[in-house]
Protein backbone atom coordinates (compact mmCIF):
# COMPACT_ATOMS: atom_id res chain seq x y z
CA UNK A 1 0.00 0.00 0.00
CA UNK A 2 1.25 3.59 -0.72
CA UNK A 3 2.16 5.77 2.09
CA UNK A 4 0.31 9.09 2.51
CA UNK A 5 2.60 12.10 3.19
CA UNK A 6 0.70 14.88 4.13
CA UNK A 7 2.63 18.28 3.95
CA UNK A 8 2.05 20.66 6.79
CA UNK A 9 2.49 24.71 6.90
CA UNK A 10 2.28 25.84 9.80
CA UNK A 11 3.93 29.94 9.98
CA UNK A 12 4.25 29.96 13.73
CA UNK A 13 6.24 33.19 14.52
CA UNK A 14 5.24 33.40 18.77
CA UNK A 15 8.24 30.45 19.32
CA UNK A 16 11.03 32.98 18.45
CA UNK A 17 9.11 36.07 19.27
CA UNK A 18 9.96 37.27 15.73
CA UNK A 19 7.18 37.95 12.97
CA UNK A 20 9.56 37.14 10.21
CA UNK A 21 9.28 33.07 10.50
CA UNK A 22 5.65 33.34 9.30
CA UNK A 23 7.03 34.69 5.98
CA UNK A 24 10.08 32.11 6.06
CA UNK A 25 7.35 29.72 6.06
CA UNK A 26 5.16 30.56 3.26
CA UNK A 27 8.06 31.22 1.27
CA UNK A 28 9.88 27.65 2.03
CA UNK A 29 6.46 25.71 1.03
CA UNK A 30 6.63 27.90 -2.16
CA UNK A 31 10.50 26.67 -2.99
CA UNK A 32 9.58 22.77 -2.33
CA UNK A 33 8.99 21.02 -5.17
CA UNK A 34 5.62 20.02 -6.49
CA UNK A 35 3.83 16.69 -6.46
CA UNK A 36 0.62 14.82 -5.13
CA UNK A 37 1.06 15.37 -1.21
CA UNK A 38 -1.37 17.61 0.04
CA UNK A 39 -0.24 20.83 1.64
CA UNK A 40 -2.45 21.68 4.33
CA UNK A 41 -2.47 25.38 6.41
CA UNK A 42 -1.96 25.06 10.42
CA UNK A 43 -4.17 27.72 11.36
CA UNK A 44 -1.09 30.26 13.37
CA UNK A 45 -2.26 33.75 14.61
CA UNK A 46 -0.96 36.17 12.58
CA UNK A 47 1.09 39.02 13.84
CA UNK A 48 -1.29 42.09 14.27
CA UNK A 49 1.43 44.75 16.49
CA UNK A 50 0.45 43.34 19.87
CA UNK A 51 3.67 42.67 22.09
CA UNK A 52 3.19 38.92 23.13
CA UNK A 53 3.25 38.19 27.02
CA UNK A 54 5.71 36.76 28.83
CA UNK A 55 3.55 33.71 30.63
CA UNK A 56 5.32 31.86 33.12
CA UNK A 57 8.66 32.09 30.86
CA UNK A 58 7.17 31.67 26.98
CA UNK A 59 6.45 34.53 25.70
CA UNK A 60 3.36 33.67 24.39
CA UNK A 61 2.84 30.33 25.55
CA UNK A 62 -1.22 30.68 25.23
CA UNK A 63 -0.89 31.41 21.37
CA UNK A 64 1.45 28.62 21.02
CA UNK A 65 -0.56 25.78 23.01
CA UNK A 66 -3.37 26.70 20.68
CA UNK A 67 -1.51 26.13 17.37
CA UNK A 68 0.05 22.89 19.01
CA UNK A 69 -3.72 22.00 19.89
CA UNK A 70 -4.53 22.89 16.16
CA UNK A 71 -1.91 21.04 14.50
CA UNK A 72 -2.35 17.74 16.35
CA UNK A 73 -6.23 18.11 15.21
CA UNK A 74 -5.65 18.55 11.78
CA UNK A 75 -2.74 15.50 11.81
CA UNK A 76 -5.40 13.51 13.51
CA UNK A 77 -8.07 14.06 11.24
CA UNK A 78 -5.57 13.43 8.36
CA UNK A 79 -3.70 10.29 10.19
CA UNK A 80 -0.79 10.08 7.76
CA UNK A 81 1.50 7.29 7.11
CA UNK A 82 4.72 10.46 6.60
CA UNK A 83 4.43 14.13 7.62
CA UNK A 84 6.71 17.03 6.06
CA UNK A 85 6.39 19.83 8.14
CA UNK A 86 7.30 23.62 6.88
CA UNK A 87 7.87 25.95 9.78
CA UNK A 88 7.94 28.34 10.94
CA UNK A 89 10.11 28.89 14.56
CA UNK A 90 11.46 24.75 15.91
CA UNK A 91 8.53 24.14 18.15
CA UNK A 92 6.30 23.48 14.94
CA UNK A 93 8.16 20.05 15.31
CA UNK A 94 6.64 19.02 18.42
CA UNK A 95 2.82 18.07 16.62
CA UNK A 96 4.18 15.79 13.98
CA UNK A 97 6.65 13.90 15.47
CA UNK A 98 4.61 13.31 18.76
CA UNK A 99 2.09 11.86 16.51
CA UNK A 100 4.63 9.64 14.35
CA UNK A 101 6.19 8.27 17.44
CA UNK A 102 2.77 6.91 18.34
CA UNK A 103 1.90 6.47 14.44
CA UNK A 104 5.13 3.89 15.12
CA UNK A 105 5.12 2.74 18.43
CA UNK A 106 6.79 4.41 20.23
CA UNK A 107 10.14 3.10 18.06
CA UNK A 108 10.39 6.69 16.13
CA UNK A 109 13.92 7.37 15.39
CA UNK A 110 14.80 11.14 15.18
CA UNK A 111 18.10 13.08 13.95
CA UNK A 112 18.00 16.38 15.24
CA UNK A 113 19.70 18.63 12.60
CA UNK A 114 20.21 21.84 14.58
CA UNK A 115 23.22 24.03 15.62
CA UNK A 116 21.47 23.96 18.81
CA UNK A 117 20.11 21.00 21.33
CA UNK A 118 16.58 22.25 21.52
CA UNK A 119 16.42 20.61 24.98
CA UNK A 120 15.74 23.10 27.73
CA UNK A 121 15.08 26.36 28.74
CA UNK A 122 17.76 28.86 28.19
CA UNK A 123 18.05 31.28 31.32
CA UNK A 124 16.66 35.10 30.24
CA UNK A 125 15.59 33.87 26.44
CA UNK A 126 11.85 32.88 27.07
CA UNK A 127 10.87 31.50 23.67
CA UNK A 128 9.27 28.30 22.93
CA UNK A 129 11.71 27.43 20.32
CA UNK A 130 14.02 26.41 22.90
CA UNK A 131 13.04 23.23 24.20
CA UNK A 132 10.78 21.20 21.17
CA UNK A 133 13.18 18.51 21.51
CA UNK A 134 13.20 18.38 25.49
CA UNK A 135 9.43 18.45 25.17
CA UNK A 136 9.02 15.09 22.96
CA UNK A 137 10.91 13.70 25.48
CA UNK A 138 8.95 14.07 28.27
CA UNK A 139 10.92 16.54 29.84
CA UNK A 140 11.14 20.89 28.67
CA UNK A 141 8.10 22.42 29.55
CA UNK A 142 5.66 20.37 31.41
CA UNK A 143 2.66 22.56 29.64
CA UNK A 144 3.93 21.75 26.50
CA UNK A 145 5.42 18.33 26.98
CA UNK A 146 2.06 17.02 28.53
CA UNK A 147 0.80 16.89 24.69
CA UNK A 148 3.61 13.97 24.27
CA UNK A 149 1.50 11.19 24.50
CA UNK A 150 4.29 8.41 24.18
CA UNK A 151 7.99 10.30 24.85
CA UNK A 152 10.56 9.55 22.54
CA UNK A 153 13.14 6.94 23.63
CA UNK A 154 16.28 9.06 24.27
CA UNK A 155 18.61 6.39 22.97
CA UNK A 156 16.33 6.67 19.52
CA UNK A 157 17.35 10.66 18.98
CA UNK A 158 20.46 12.05 17.27
CA UNK A 159 21.86 15.69 18.02
CA UNK A 160 23.66 16.13 14.71
CA UNK A 161 25.56 19.34 14.09
CA UNK A 162 25.26 20.94 17.56
CA UNK A 163 27.61 23.78 18.23
CA UNK A 164 28.91 24.91 21.46
CA UNK A 165 26.84 22.89 23.81
CA UNK A 166 26.04 24.62 26.91
CA UNK A 167 26.82 23.20 30.46
CA UNK A 168 22.87 22.71 30.48
CA UNK A 169 23.11 20.62 27.11
CA UNK A 170 26.06 18.18 28.78
CA UNK A 171 24.33 17.53 31.82
CA UNK A 172 20.83 16.28 29.85
CA UNK A 173 22.81 14.65 26.65
CA UNK A 174 24.93 12.99 29.43
CA UNK A 175 21.73 11.54 31.92
CA UNK A 176 19.80 10.60 29.27
CA UNK A 177 22.68 8.55 26.84
CA UNK A 178 21.85 10.79 23.81
CA UNK A 179 23.71 10.46 20.99
CA UNK A 180 25.58 13.23 18.84
CA UNK A 181 28.05 14.19 15.87
CA UNK A 182 28.86 17.72 15.51
CA UNK A 183 29.33 19.19 12.02
CA UNK A 184 32.80 18.65 11.56
CA UNK A 185 32.96 14.82 12.18
CA UNK A 186 30.16 14.54 10.04
CA UNK A 187 31.21 16.26 7.32
CA UNK A 188 34.14 13.40 7.25
CA UNK A 189 32.05 10.34 7.65
CA UNK A 190 28.64 10.18 8.62
CA UNK A 191 29.68 6.58 10.19
CA UNK A 192 28.36 7.28 13.87
CA UNK A 193 25.05 8.02 12.54
CA UNK A 194 24.53 5.44 9.78
CA UNK A 195 25.62 2.69 13.29
CA UNK A 196 23.34 4.42 15.70
CA UNK A 197 20.66 3.44 12.87
CA UNK A 198 21.78 -0.40 13.04
CA UNK A 199 22.29 -0.61 16.58
CA UNK A 200 19.41 1.00 17.51
CA UNK A 201 17.42 -0.91 15.17
CA UNK A 202 15.56 2.53 13.71
CA UNK A 203 13.03 1.37 11.22
CA UNK A 204 11.30 4.68 10.87
CA UNK A 205 13.31 8.08 11.20
CA UNK A 206 12.26 11.55 11.80
CA UNK A 207 14.48 14.53 10.47
CA UNK A 208 14.73 17.82 11.96
CA UNK A 209 16.38 20.31 10.27
CA UNK A 210 16.54 24.19 11.42
CA UNK A 211 18.52 25.94 8.89
CA UNK A 212 20.51 27.62 11.36
CA UNK A 213 22.82 24.16 11.56
CA UNK A 214 23.94 25.79 8.17
CA UNK A 215 26.99 28.32 7.96
CA UNK A 216 25.17 31.79 7.99
CA UNK A 217 28.28 33.56 5.40
CA UNK A 218 26.82 30.38 2.78
CA UNK A 219 23.47 30.66 3.77
CA UNK A 220 21.85 34.23 4.53
CA UNK A 221 18.44 33.54 5.19
CA UNK A 222 18.93 33.04 8.93
CA UNK A 223 18.11 34.78 11.81
CA UNK A 224 21.71 35.32 12.32
CA UNK A 225 22.53 37.27 9.15
CA UNK A 226 20.48 40.01 9.25
CA UNK A 227 22.25 42.46 7.57
CA UNK A 228 21.12 45.07 9.84
CA UNK A 229 21.75 43.76 12.90
CA UNK A 230 24.80 41.45 14.42
CA UNK A 231 23.30 38.43 16.43
CA UNK A 232 25.51 36.39 18.46
CA UNK A 233 23.49 35.36 21.56
CA UNK A 234 24.18 31.85 20.17
CA UNK A 235 26.73 30.23 18.27
CA UNK A 236 26.33 29.80 14.71
CA UNK A 237 26.19 26.64 12.40
CA UNK A 238 29.31 25.13 10.49
CA UNK A 239 27.20 23.19 7.74
CA UNK A 240 27.67 23.27 3.68
CA UNK A 241 24.68 22.85 1.92
CA UNK A 242 26.30 19.73 -0.41
CA UNK A 243 26.95 18.37 3.06
CA UNK A 244 23.66 18.85 4.64
CA UNK A 245 22.12 17.36 1.46
CA UNK A 246 24.20 14.70 1.30
CA UNK A 247 23.64 13.51 5.02
CA UNK A 248 19.39 13.75 4.51
CA UNK A 249 20.21 11.60 1.25
CA UNK A 250 22.06 8.74 3.22
CA UNK A 251 19.61 8.69 6.05
CA UNK A 252 16.85 8.00 3.43
CA UNK A 253 18.71 5.37 2.01
CA UNK A 254 20.05 4.02 5.55
CA UNK A 255 16.55 3.65 7.05
CA UNK A 256 12.40 4.83 6.05
CA UNK A 257 12.20 8.44 6.70
CA UNK A 258 8.49 8.82 7.79
CA UNK A 259 8.79 12.88 9.41
CA UNK A 260 11.07 16.03 7.92
CA UNK A 261 10.44 19.15 9.19
CA UNK A 262 11.70 22.36 7.77
CA UNK A 263 12.20 25.24 10.50
CA UNK A 264 13.70 28.88 10.99
CA UNK A 265 14.21 29.95 7.72
CA UNK A 266 14.59 33.62 7.57
CA UNK A 267 14.75 35.33 4.25
CA UNK A 268 16.15 38.77 4.58
CA UNK A 269 16.56 39.64 0.89
CA UNK A 270 12.92 38.48 0.48
CA UNK A 271 11.43 40.12 3.24
CA UNK A 272 13.48 43.43 2.69
CA UNK A 273 12.62 43.06 -0.96
CA UNK A 274 8.93 42.49 -0.51
CA UNK A 275 8.29 45.45 2.18
CA UNK A 276 10.30 47.69 -0.65
CA UNK A 277 7.69 46.16 -3.31
CA UNK A 278 4.88 46.96 -1.00
CA UNK A 279 5.74 50.65 -0.93
CA UNK A 280 6.42 51.62 -4.05
CA UNK A 281 3.36 53.63 -5.48
CA UNK A 282 3.11 52.23 -9.21
CA UNK A 283 3.22 48.80 -7.88
CA UNK A 284 -0.32 49.78 -5.43
CA UNK A 285 -2.74 51.64 -6.94
CA UNK B 1 -9.92 57.78 -17.13
CA UNK B 2 -8.39 55.35 -15.27
CA UNK B 3 -4.48 54.42 -16.84
CA UNK B 4 -4.29 50.69 -17.70
CA UNK B 5 -1.31 49.44 -16.08
CA UNK B 6 0.19 45.92 -16.90
CA UNK B 7 2.69 43.71 -15.02
CA UNK B 8 5.09 41.92 -17.36
CA UNK B 9 7.17 38.84 -16.13
CA UNK B 10 9.93 38.34 -18.57
CA UNK B 11 12.12 35.49 -17.13
CA UNK B 12 15.01 36.31 -19.62
CA UNK B 13 18.66 34.83 -18.38
CA UNK B 14 20.30 34.36 -21.67
CA UNK B 15 21.15 38.62 -21.70
CA UNK B 16 23.65 37.64 -18.94
CA UNK B 17 24.01 33.86 -19.58
CA UNK B 18 23.15 32.72 -16.46
CA UNK B 19 19.78 30.51 -15.95
CA UNK B 20 19.69 31.98 -12.46
CA UNK B 21 17.53 35.04 -13.45
CA UNK B 22 14.76 32.93 -14.55
CA UNK B 23 13.58 32.03 -10.92
CA UNK B 24 14.76 35.50 -9.79
CA UNK B 25 12.33 37.01 -12.11
CA UNK B 26 9.85 34.29 -10.59
CA UNK B 27 10.39 35.01 -7.02
CA UNK B 28 10.08 38.68 -7.35
CA UNK B 29 6.56 38.76 -9.13
CA UNK B 30 5.77 36.46 -6.60
CA UNK B 31 7.29 39.27 -3.62
CA UNK B 32 5.34 42.03 -5.28
CA UNK B 33 1.98 43.21 -3.76
CA UNK B 34 -1.28 41.98 -5.17
CA UNK B 35 -3.42 44.38 -7.16
CA UNK B 36 -5.68 44.27 -10.35
CA UNK B 37 -2.65 44.30 -12.73
CA UNK B 38 -2.76 41.75 -14.65
CA UNK B 39 0.62 39.57 -14.72
CA UNK B 40 1.49 38.94 -18.20
CA UNK B 41 4.33 36.04 -18.89
CA UNK B 42 6.69 36.91 -21.88
CA UNK B 43 7.67 33.57 -23.79
CA UNK B 44 11.30 33.22 -23.02
CA UNK B 45 13.13 30.12 -23.81
CA UNK B 46 14.19 28.27 -20.74
CA UNK B 47 17.67 27.27 -20.07
CA UNK B 48 17.70 23.44 -21.14
CA UNK B 49 21.65 22.71 -20.92
CA UNK B 50 22.81 23.95 -24.26
CA UNK B 51 25.11 26.71 -24.21
CA UNK B 52 24.20 29.32 -25.73
CA UNK B 53 26.16 30.83 -29.10
CA UNK B 54 28.01 33.53 -28.87
CA UNK B 55 26.69 35.68 -32.18
CA UNK B 56 28.44 38.91 -33.28
CA UNK B 57 29.32 39.61 -30.24
CA UNK B 58 26.91 39.04 -28.20
CA UNK B 59 25.71 35.37 -26.53
CA UNK B 60 22.40 33.70 -27.66
CA UNK B 61 21.69 36.86 -29.68
CA UNK B 62 19.03 34.86 -31.54
CA UNK B 63 16.84 34.20 -28.32
CA UNK B 64 17.20 37.31 -26.95
CA UNK B 65 15.90 38.93 -30.30
CA UNK B 66 13.16 36.75 -30.64
CA UNK B 67 12.34 37.43 -26.75
CA UNK B 68 12.36 41.44 -27.54
CA UNK B 69 10.01 40.92 -30.31
CA UNK B 70 8.00 38.86 -28.24
CA UNK B 71 7.83 41.84 -25.16
CA UNK B 72 6.67 43.94 -28.08
CA UNK B 73 3.83 41.87 -29.44
CA UNK B 74 2.24 41.58 -26.13
CA UNK B 75 2.56 44.98 -25.25
CA UNK B 76 0.90 46.16 -28.77
CA UNK B 77 -2.06 43.85 -27.90
CA UNK B 78 -2.48 44.97 -24.86
CA UNK B 79 -1.19 49.12 -25.17
CA UNK B 80 -1.44 49.55 -21.62
CA UNK B 81 -0.75 53.15 -20.42
CA UNK B 82 1.66 52.14 -17.61
CA UNK B 83 4.42 49.34 -17.47
CA UNK B 84 5.86 46.83 -14.48
CA UNK B 85 7.78 44.63 -16.11
CA UNK B 86 10.34 41.79 -13.37
CA UNK B 87 13.25 40.65 -15.08
CA UNK B 88 15.70 39.25 -15.57
CA UNK B 89 18.40 40.35 -17.22
CA UNK B 90 18.35 44.21 -17.77
CA UNK B 91 18.00 43.56 -21.30
CA UNK B 92 14.05 43.36 -20.63
CA UNK B 93 14.05 46.82 -20.35
CA UNK B 94 14.49 47.71 -23.68
CA UNK B 95 10.55 46.40 -25.36
CA UNK B 96 8.61 48.19 -22.22
CA UNK B 97 10.74 51.55 -22.19
CA UNK B 98 10.68 52.14 -26.19
CA UNK B 99 6.74 51.76 -26.10
CA UNK B 100 6.31 54.01 -23.23
CA UNK B 101 8.46 56.59 -25.38
CA UNK B 102 6.44 56.02 -28.36
CA UNK B 103 3.39 56.02 -26.32
CA UNK B 104 4.35 59.44 -24.69
CA UNK B 105 5.20 61.09 -27.57
CA UNK B 106 9.05 60.68 -27.41
CA UNK B 107 8.84 62.58 -24.40
CA UNK B 108 9.30 60.04 -21.70
CA UNK B 109 11.76 60.63 -19.19
CA UNK B 110 13.81 57.56 -17.59
CA UNK B 111 15.79 57.37 -14.31
CA UNK B 112 18.66 54.87 -14.94
CA UNK B 113 18.96 53.22 -11.06
CA UNK B 114 21.92 51.03 -11.63
CA UNK B 115 25.07 50.25 -10.59
CA UNK B 116 26.22 50.27 -14.50
CA UNK B 117 25.28 52.74 -17.26
CA UNK B 118 24.36 49.80 -19.39
CA UNK B 119 25.13 52.40 -22.15
CA UNK B 120 27.82 49.88 -24.42
CA UNK B 121 29.67 46.91 -25.18
CA UNK B 122 32.24 46.07 -22.76
CA UNK B 123 35.19 44.62 -24.38
CA UNK B 124 35.71 40.84 -23.39
CA UNK B 125 32.36 40.58 -21.85
CA UNK B 126 29.73 39.71 -24.66
CA UNK B 127 26.42 39.42 -23.46
CA UNK B 128 22.81 41.90 -24.13
CA UNK B 129 23.07 43.14 -20.69
CA UNK B 130 25.74 45.38 -20.78
CA UNK B 131 23.63 47.92 -23.58
CA UNK B 132 19.90 48.56 -23.05
CA UNK B 133 19.97 52.24 -22.43
CA UNK B 134 22.37 52.21 -25.46
CA UNK B 135 19.81 50.43 -27.49
CA UNK B 136 17.45 52.88 -25.54
CA UNK B 137 19.17 56.00 -26.97
CA UNK B 138 19.87 54.37 -30.44
CA UNK B 139 22.85 53.39 -29.76
CA UNK B 140 23.94 50.54 -28.34
CA UNK B 141 23.85 47.60 -30.77
CA UNK B 142 22.46 48.29 -33.97
CA UNK B 143 20.09 45.01 -34.72
CA UNK B 144 18.67 45.33 -31.08
CA UNK B 145 18.24 49.77 -31.20
CA UNK B 146 16.84 49.01 -34.70
CA UNK B 147 13.67 47.79 -32.63
CA UNK B 148 13.49 51.11 -30.71
CA UNK B 149 11.42 53.04 -33.29
CA UNK B 150 11.49 56.56 -31.37
CA UNK B 151 15.08 56.84 -29.43
CA UNK B 152 14.62 58.47 -25.88
CA UNK B 153 16.56 62.13 -26.20
CA UNK B 154 19.50 61.78 -24.10
CA UNK B 155 18.62 64.95 -21.73
CA UNK B 156 15.78 62.79 -20.59
CA UNK B 157 17.65 60.51 -18.93
CA UNK B 158 19.24 60.13 -15.63
CA UNK B 159 21.72 57.68 -14.12
CA UNK B 160 21.44 57.40 -10.68
CA UNK B 161 23.85 55.56 -8.51
CA UNK B 162 26.22 54.79 -11.32
CA UNK B 163 29.79 53.26 -9.36
CA UNK B 164 32.87 53.78 -11.29
CA UNK B 165 32.35 54.42 -14.68
CA UNK B 166 34.57 53.67 -17.29
CA UNK B 167 36.36 55.83 -19.73
CA UNK B 168 34.21 54.48 -22.61
CA UNK B 169 30.70 55.39 -19.98
CA UNK B 170 32.39 59.06 -19.37
CA UNK B 171 33.02 59.68 -22.97
CA UNK B 172 29.60 58.08 -23.69
CA UNK B 173 27.79 60.51 -20.86
CA UNK B 174 29.56 63.66 -22.13
CA UNK B 175 28.92 63.23 -25.99
CA UNK B 176 25.54 62.57 -24.96
CA UNK B 177 24.65 65.52 -22.16
CA UNK B 178 23.51 62.73 -20.32
CA UNK B 179 22.77 63.78 -16.34
CA UNK B 180 24.21 61.78 -13.55
CA UNK B 181 24.72 61.70 -9.51
CA UNK B 182 26.17 59.00 -8.02
CA UNK B 183 24.72 56.84 -4.60
CA UNK B 184 26.21 59.13 -2.13
CA UNK B 185 25.23 62.73 -3.64
CA UNK B 186 21.60 60.88 -3.95
CA UNK B 187 21.64 59.67 -0.36
CA UNK B 188 22.89 62.80 0.39
CA UNK B 189 19.89 65.19 -0.89
CA UNK B 190 17.61 64.22 -4.28
CA UNK B 191 17.70 67.75 -5.12
CA UNK B 192 19.61 67.29 -8.44
CA UNK B 193 17.14 64.93 -9.72
CA UNK B 194 14.48 66.67 -9.05
CA UNK B 195 15.66 69.86 -10.46
CA UNK B 196 16.11 67.73 -13.42
CA UNK B 197 12.65 66.43 -13.78
CA UNK B 198 11.56 70.39 -13.50
CA UNK B 199 13.71 71.68 -15.83
CA UNK B 200 13.53 68.87 -18.47
CA UNK B 201 9.95 69.32 -17.96
CA UNK B 202 9.12 65.55 -17.34
CA UNK B 203 6.02 64.71 -17.32
CA UNK B 204 5.74 60.91 -17.89
CA UNK B 205 9.02 59.19 -16.10
CA UNK B 206 10.00 55.26 -16.21
CA UNK B 207 12.30 54.00 -13.71
CA UNK B 208 14.75 50.92 -14.28
CA UNK B 209 15.79 49.27 -11.12
CA UNK B 210 19.05 47.07 -11.27
CA UNK B 211 18.94 45.70 -8.21
CA UNK B 212 22.50 45.67 -8.00
CA UNK B 213 22.88 49.13 -6.97
CA UNK B 214 22.36 48.20 -3.83
CA UNK B 215 25.17 47.18 -1.34
CA UNK B 216 25.45 43.98 -1.89
CA UNK B 217 26.50 43.05 1.72
CA UNK B 218 23.00 44.96 2.68
CA UNK B 219 21.45 43.31 -0.19
CA UNK B 220 23.08 39.46 -0.94
CA UNK B 221 20.60 38.76 -3.89
CA UNK B 222 22.96 39.61 -6.31
CA UNK B 223 25.36 38.40 -9.11
CA UNK B 224 28.03 40.06 -7.00
CA UNK B 225 26.82 37.87 -3.37
CA UNK B 226 27.23 34.54 -4.59
CA UNK B 227 28.41 32.80 -1.59
CA UNK B 228 30.20 30.26 -3.61
CA UNK B 229 32.04 32.52 -6.09
CA UNK B 230 33.60 35.91 -5.21
CA UNK B 231 32.78 38.28 -8.44
CA UNK B 232 34.99 41.13 -9.59
CA UNK B 233 34.11 41.80 -12.65
CA UNK B 234 32.48 45.11 -12.17
CA UNK B 235 32.04 47.41 -9.26
CA UNK B 236 29.56 46.47 -6.83
CA UNK B 237 26.74 49.45 -5.81
CA UNK B 238 26.59 50.68 -2.40
CA UNK B 239 22.72 51.93 -1.68
CA UNK B 240 20.77 51.15 1.11
CA UNK B 241 17.39 49.81 0.17
CA UNK B 242 16.01 52.51 2.43
CA UNK B 243 17.61 55.27 0.89
CA UNK B 244 16.51 53.53 -2.67
CA UNK B 245 12.96 53.38 -1.23
CA UNK B 246 13.16 57.24 -0.55
CA UNK B 247 14.49 57.71 -3.90
CA UNK B 248 11.83 56.00 -5.70
CA UNK B 249 9.08 57.41 -3.60
CA UNK B 250 10.28 61.32 -4.07
CA UNK B 251 10.20 60.15 -7.79
CA UNK B 252 6.74 59.08 -7.35
CA UNK B 253 6.05 62.78 -5.95
CA UNK B 254 7.26 64.69 -7.99
CA UNK B 255 6.20 63.31 -11.54
CA UNK B 256 3.99 60.64 -13.26
CA UNK B 257 5.64 57.00 -13.17
CA UNK B 258 4.66 55.74 -16.25
CA UNK B 259 7.41 52.67 -16.36
CA UNK B 260 9.06 51.04 -13.84
CA UNK B 261 11.17 47.92 -14.57
CA UNK B 262 13.25 45.61 -11.72
CA UNK B 263 16.32 43.84 -12.94
CA UNK B 264 19.01 41.09 -12.14
CA UNK B 265 17.77 39.67 -9.02
CA UNK B 266 19.45 36.44 -8.20
CA UNK B 267 18.18 35.24 -4.63
CA UNK B 268 21.54 33.12 -3.89
CA UNK B 269 19.67 31.24 -1.05
CA UNK B 270 16.45 30.29 -2.57
CA UNK B 271 17.90 29.27 -5.53
CA UNK B 272 20.10 26.99 -3.42
CA UNK B 273 17.49 25.63 -0.53
CA UNK B 274 15.10 24.69 -3.99
CA UNK B 275 18.14 23.03 -5.02
CA UNK B 276 18.36 21.08 -1.85
CA UNK B 277 14.39 20.29 -1.61
CA UNK B 278 14.59 19.15 -5.30
CA UNK B 279 16.76 16.82 -3.99
CA UNK B 280 15.40 15.42 -0.45
CA UNK B 281 13.81 11.76 -1.25
CA UNK B 282 10.43 12.49 0.69
CA UNK B 283 9.79 16.11 -1.02
CA UNK B 284 9.72 13.77 -4.38
CA UNK B 285 8.05 10.69 -3.90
Amino acid sequence: MTKQTIRLLMPQWQGGNNPNYSFGAELLAWLAPDNDQPLIHVPVQAYDGTPLENENGTYGRKQLLEQLTAAHHIISAHKPDRIVMFGGDCLVEQAPFAYLNERYSGELGLVWIDAHSDLARIVGYDYGHTLPLGNLLGEGDEEFAKHVKIPLKPENVFLAGLEAPTEQDTEIIRRLGIKTAGTQELMKSTESIKDWIKQSNIKHLAIHLDLDVLDPTAFRSLLFANPELPYDFSAAGTMQMSGLLNLIKELSEETDVVGLGITEHMPWDSINLKKLLGEIPILNK
